[in-house]
């Protein structure tokens, strides 16, 4: 079988397949935004495709049996111009790194300990209790509230019940998995969770029905020193209504790790937003990197070797997202 | 009764005190380092006295039925000088502060998200993943080897286990309580821990036997990418060793909140230790602040009026830690 990993973080994953497979699988690349006749070439012979995003920039692929994503999101990939019958699959294996940075975003508002230990590099004990300095919060019996309960939410919440925070989610089905939160409720809840919560995190997909999910109303109903933490897409959060809210200091403040612009070939240094973010000192703002840990790729590429054994030997696919497995 | 707040710690808890017992309790307070003839007569006076140490600066206290301190170390307390018979019992209660500071020291370590966003905001993507963007070490799978398993060390394995995180415990008794930790062991299993752990903890009283315990030895048994984690007291640590250690970079790193030389009313600002331990970029250091939390003192302030209640009652006292209670 033909696999061809199309653009960088696909071929990441290159090494890894060559090494289990061997001569078993012929591993092609294209490199980002290649939009050369050798590339088109490569992509037009794959079997299987792993590749982030599927438009209408992708040429026919008659042999292809297998799309499948190396991340979770499928907001790249317009299912409407896949191939019929063409299985989707994705990968999540993230939500440990995506949740160590939740709560490290979390301990960074309470303790900022990097600044708290430049301030004591420079030379001032006034932080020092026995100094009269000021006692921090602690995040035993915070609550965050988890908008989404899929795997991010799940591990943040395993994560959190050790702190001692109590947990609130909102799950689609309404129902909430393991570990059991304190709280949950479907998508009319939202409010209540919004206005409970010391710690919102934005852990659900970026769909139709979220798209744009908090907005003004949203953030008016949060308490005014709660944090917004987005790790899922930035547009489930409307722009400019988070900026006001944030300038406005309506709310406490904000961790921002995806976002609504993101870099291309075109424009490599793009801000990542409309509005300047960065000026506001209540932002923390990363490069969509929260779930970008060194065991990321090797548990999402053993699983999706699994999906390439799978599929040669004409057995079901793991987490296939598309047509949805009847 | 008469209590007597000794030194600004103390004091703290004036109103608390004032507010659950009115007029049945009488408060006075003596400010750091008073040394005026009417400091004298009210500590003389105390029948029970609230204070972080002990020593030949205190005048007699014939009427002393209570030494409380609001802390939990006794190492500035001289046993050998408290009236005989005179109960000196503890407070806990920061533990809740300060694991959360070690987890937090731990994802500053692997994370360091105050940097990452102020690059981000400098404009930034090189470290998206999209970018090449290095990927950083997750929590998950990494063992935290606690040296000492009581308040501290337990609250620390509750947090870091919901991280997947491996604890190893070295407990003087050779036993853990809960929760179990994945290993543990005596006093002589100490190089065992060293050897394994990414994360050295130290959470143990400083004694004759913990004075010095973490020596040239104890550093050389450990991971050259171990960062060492110091919440418990300043020397427990040898400073030279540890010293030389970083700056050789024979050790990954060092987080100090607990030091070597303190402020005082003669050096309000004496440098934390001997050595320049500020100038070393594998150092996070903070002024013994990390169980400094906004739930500590209401927390341990309540715990002391119970035992100012029980001594009224003659009750038993809670936390005594001597004369050992039979």
């Amino acid at each position: 079988m033909r696999v061809v990993l199309n653009g960088r973080l696909a071929c990441q994953g290159a090494d890894l397949l060559r090494a289990r497979f061997g001569d078993r699988l012929e591993v092609l690349e294209v490199a980002d935004g290649d939009r050369s006749a050798a590339a088109q070439d490569r992509l037009a012979r794959a079997g299987a495709l792993i590749t982030l995003g599927f438009d209408e920039t992708m040429p026919p692929l008659p042999a292809l049996r297998l799309i499948q994503l190396p991340v979770a999101g499928l907001d790249q990939v317009r299912l409407d111009l896949v191939p019929a019958g063409c299985p989707v699959c994705n990968v999540f294996e993230h939500e440990i790194g995506i949740s160590e940075y939740v709560l490290a975003a979390m301990l960074q508002i309470t303790l900022d300990l990097g600044a708290r230990s430049a301030r004591f590099k420079a030379g001032s004990w006034a932080e020092s209790p026995l100094q009269g300095g000021p006692a921090r919060r602690e995040l035993a019996g915070q609550t965050v509230g988890c908008i989404g309960y899929g795997h991010i939410g799940r591990a943040v919440a395993a994560r959190a019940r050790g702190f001692g925070m109590r947990i609130m989610a909102i799950a689609a089905s309404g129902r909430a998995g393991e570990p059991a939160p304190d709280w949950v409720g479907g998508p009319a809840a939202l409010g209540e969770v919004l206005a409970a919560a010391d710690f919102v995190l934005i852990a659900c997909p970026l769909s139709e029905r979220t798209h744009g999910l908090i907005g003004a109303a949203a953030l008016d109903r949060m308490k005014p020193d709660a944090v917004l933490i987005n790790v899922a897409r930035g547009a489930i959060v409307d722009e400019p209504a988070l900026f006001k809210a944030l300038r406005a200091r309506r709310i406490g403040g904000a961790v921002l790790d995806t976002w609504y612009r993101y870099p291309s070939a075109a424009e490599p240094a793009v801000p990542p937003a409309h509005l300047p973010f960065h000026e506001l000192d209540n932002v923390i703002m990363t490069p969509h990197c929260s779930g970008w840990t060194e065991g990321l790729m090797p548990r999402r590429f053993a699983l999706i070797a699994d999906n390439l054994e799978r599929l040669q030997s004409g057995r079901p696919l793991l987490n296939q997202v598309h047509p949805q497995p009847g």
